[in-house]
C-alpha cells in the first residue's frame, strides 16, 4: 500500500527527549499537566509570534482583529486580548466571552446573519459595533437604540459583487445570506447617517482560508476600491473599514503558507495613495484561523493497535467529537490528511503505514488515512496539528457521550 | 430558478389551526412549552408506534435493542426503556445514561473500538456485556475482571467479510477498525470459553442507514450463516447473537421507507429452520436511527427574510450547530435537502423558492436549498424533519457561542 501524504507540520514545534515539545514541555508532560487525554494544547509563544509577524508584515495603520469564533477558549482570549486591537464576535454568547477577556466595547464588532432582538439589545447596551446584515436588522437596531436611549454603533456588512479567489469559504460574489448587496448599501448608510445612530462604516468580508497572496492582494484592492466607490455614493468619507480576513493556513500536503510580506507590501502601496474618502479611515483586518490555527496541537492516546485484513489501525481515545474538520467531515468533499505525528516518537523515522482512528463507533471517525509513521503502540500519544482553530468548539463534543477534550494554554 | 426537491415528510405529522402539530400541540404551542427556539420536539406517540410496528413485523424471538448514540436525551431514554429489550452503548458516558434510564445490566451491551481501561472497568463492575473489538481489548477485560473478582460478560464483535449493500455507513467487508476479522474469532472465543468470563456470543454489525429490504434480508442471512459457521469452529452452540441493525429512514427525495414486513417474513423463515448451533440462541437486532429518527422535529424561528441578487433567504435562529447532518456537512459528499417545511404555514401551498439558512456566519450553514415553500416571514417557524436521530448530540452545539437547542418530549 502506498502512503497517503500528511499535511505539513507547522514551524515552531521541537523535539525534546524524543517527543514533540510545546513551550518546552514534552507531550507526556503536557498530558500530565492537563490531567487527561485527549487535550488541545495551545502555545502562547506561537500566538505571540504569529501576531508579531503580521504586525511586521502589514502597514502600521492596519489594525488587527481576532475573530473569536476560531477559538474562544478563555485563557487564549485573555492572551489574544494583549496581541490584537479588537475582537470580532458572532453571537451574544461571544459578546460575553469578549467582555470577560477585558476588551473595551469600542474594540468589539458583531457580525452574523441571524441576530435576535435580544442579541441586538445586549450589543447596543454594551456599546459594541454592529455589522448590519440586512435593512430589517438595521431597523430593528435603530428601534432598540431608541427604546434604550442609546445611539447604536452601526456599520454595514457589504455583500460584494466580487469574491476572494481560491478561498475555502466564499463570502461574496453573487447571492449570499451575508451582508447587504453592494448596490443597496448607500441608501441604508444615508439613513443611518441621518439617524441618531453612530455611523461606523463598512465591513467587507470576501472569503476565508485562502493561501494565495495574489488572490488576497486582488481582493484587498477590490475592497478598497469598493469602499471608496460606496463612500462617494453615500456622500461622506468613511470612518471605518473592516477589510475582512481570508488569510488561511496550510493544512494539506502541497499547501504553502500565505506570503504576508507580499500582501503587506501591496497594501502599503495602497495606503500610500489613499483617496480622499479613505484618508482618515480606521482600517482593520479580521483574522481567526490564521492567528490561532497553527498554535494548537491535539494530543490523544493510543488505546489499541489492531490489524484487519493486513491494515494497521491505531485506535485513539480522541476522534471527530473533538476534531470534526480533521476527520474530513466538516464541509469537506475529498478527505485529506491534516498534519499528524506520533508525538512520543517525534524524531523517529517512518516505519509503517497506519491509520489513526478515533474511539467512536462510526467509520467517519478517522484522523489519518494510510500515513507513514514510526511504529507506535498502545500508550503512545498521537498529535494532530493545526488544531488551534475550529477544533474544540466546532466539533460535536457530546456525540457518543465521551465529552469534551481538555484544553490548556502553555 | 428550479426548485430543488425536499425530502419526504414522515407520516404522522398533522395540521392544526394551519400549523404543524405534534402530540396535539401546534408548533407555536410547542415553542411556548419549550420556552425558546430552536427546539427539538420528540413525539412519544411516534416512538411508541415505531416500536410496535417493528414488533409486529419481526419474528417473536427477535429482541429489539436501542443504540442510544442516536439520541440520548434523558426523557426519551426513559420512554425507550419501556419499548425495547435493551440498550446498546458506546462509552462510559452512555453507560451512566443507560443505567439512569433504569435498565438492568443484562439489558446493556457496550461496543466501541477505543474502550479505555476505566471504561472497561466501569462496564465490568456494572455487569454489562462487552462487545470486544480486539484481542488486546479481550486481554484487558479479562485482567480487569480478575482484578475485580467479577466474571466479565464477554461477546465478540465480528468484522465480517461481507458488507451490507447500499448502506450509508459500511461496517463490514474488508479492513475495518471495528471488531475482529472473522477468521480470528474462533480462537478468541475458545479462550474466553476456557476463562472465568461469561461467554455472551457474537455481535455482527454490517452497516447502517440502508433502505433496501433485499439488501437487509441478504445481510441478515449472511449474519446467521456466519454465526452458525463460527459456532462450528468455536465448538459450542451460540448463547447470544446481536445481528446488528442497518434499517435506515428516508431523508431525501426519492427515498422509500424500509419494508420491515418483508424483512420480518424472511427472518421468520430463517427462524423456523435454525441450525442446531443457533437453536437456543438469544437473538437481537440493534437499531438507533430507525427507532427515533422520524420521531423528532427541529423547530427554529425566522429572524430575517432577505434577498440577495434576487434569491430569498430565510435566516433562522437555528443552524448547523444543532443540525450538522441536515446542513449537509456530516460525512456528506453531495448536499441534498432533508424534509423541511414552514411549520406555521403547514397547510399552505408552495408560493416561492427560498433558502432556509442558520444564524452562523459561515456559508456551510444551510438547512434547505432552493426549496418550494409558502411565503414565510420574520416570526414564522421552520420545521426540519428526521431530527430525532443524530441531531442534538451529533452537532457542534458550542460553535459560535449560541449554545444547545432546547429539547422536549411530548
Amino acid at each position: 500500500m502506498k502512503a497517503k501524504p500528511l499535511g505539513p507540520i507547522p514551524a515552531g514545534y521541537d523535539v525534546k527527549d524524543g517527543e514533540l515539545a510545546i513551550g518546552g514541555m514534552t507531550a507526556r508532560a503536557l498530558v500530565a499537566k492537563a490531567g487527561r487525554t485527549p487535550v488541545f494544547v495551545y502555545s502562547r509563544e506561537h500566538l505571540t509570534q504569529r501576531a508579531a509577524d503580521l504586525r511586521a508584515a502589514l502597514p502600521a495603520n492596519i489594525h488587527l482583529n481576532y475573530a473569536i469564533k476560531a477559538n474562544p477558549f478563555a485563557p487564549l482570549l485573555q492572551h489574544m486580548a494583549q496581541l490584537v486591537d479588537g475582537f470580532d464576535i458572532a453571537s451574544a454568547g461571544e459578546l460575553v466571552m469578549a467582555q470577560d477577556a477585558g476588551l473595551d466595547p469600542e474594540q468589539i464588532s458583531f457580525a452574523g446573519p441571524g441576530k435576535r432582538d435580544a442579541e441586538l439589545e445586549a450589543a447596543i447596551a454594551a456599546g459594541v459595533t454592529l455589522n448590519l446584515e440586512s435593512e430589517n436588522e438595521a431597523q430593528r437596531a435603530l428601534a432598540i437604540g431608541a427604546r434604550l436611549g442609546i445611539a447604536p454603533r452601526l456599520a454595514i456588512r457589504v455583500n460584494p459583487d466580487f469574491e476572494l479567489r481560491g478561498s475555502g469559504m466564499k463570502m461574496g460574489g453573487g447571492a449570499k445570506p451575508f451582508g447587504i448587496d453592494q448596490h443597496r448599501v448607500p441608501a441604508l448608510a444615508r439613513q443611518i447617517l441621518a439617524s441618531d445612530a453612530q455611523w461606523c462604516g463598512l465591513h467587507i468580508f470576501t472569503g476565508s482560508q485562502a493561501l494565495g497572496a495574489e488572490a488576497l492582494i486582488e481582493a484587498q484592492g477590490n475592497v478598497l476600491d469598493l469602499a471608496d466607490q460606496l463612500s462617494d455614493q453615500i456622500g461622506a468619507p468613511l470612518p471605518k473599514l473592516n477589510m475582512g480576513g481570508g488569510f488561511g493556513i496550510p493544512y494539506f500536503h502541497g499547501d504553502e503558507p500565505v506570503d504576508t510580506r507580499a500582501i503587506g507590501a501591496a497594501l502599503q502601496t495602497r495606503m500610500d495613495a489613499l483617496p480622499a474618502n479613505l484618508a482618515d479611515t480606521y482600517f482593520c483586518i479580521e483574522l481567526g484561523r490564521h492567528l490561532v490555527g497553527e498554535a494548537g496541537v491535539y494530543l490523544a492516546e493510543i488505546i489499541d493497535r489492531k490489524e484487519s485484513h493486513g491494515v494497521v489501525y491505531l485506535v485513539t481515545d480522541g476522534g471527530l467529537h473533538h476534531q470534526l474538520a480533521a476527520s474530513g467531515n466538516f464541509g469537506t468533499v475529498v478527505r485529506r490528511n491534516y498534519p499528524s505525528a506520533i508525538a512520543t516518537r517525534f524524531d523517529a523515522e517512518p516505519e509503517e503505514i497506519a491509520n489513526i482512528v478515533g474511539c467512536l463507533c462510526t467509520p467517519l471517525d478517522r484522523l489519518a488515512d494510510n500515513g507513514a509513521f514510526p511504529r507506535a503502540d498502545v500508550g503512545d500519544l498521537v498529535a494532530v496539528f493545526c488544531a488551534g482553530a475550529y477544533g474544540a468548539t466546532s466539533s460535536p463534543a457530546n456525540f457518543l457521550g465521551h465529552g469534551p477534550a481538555a484544553e490548556i494554554l502553555v
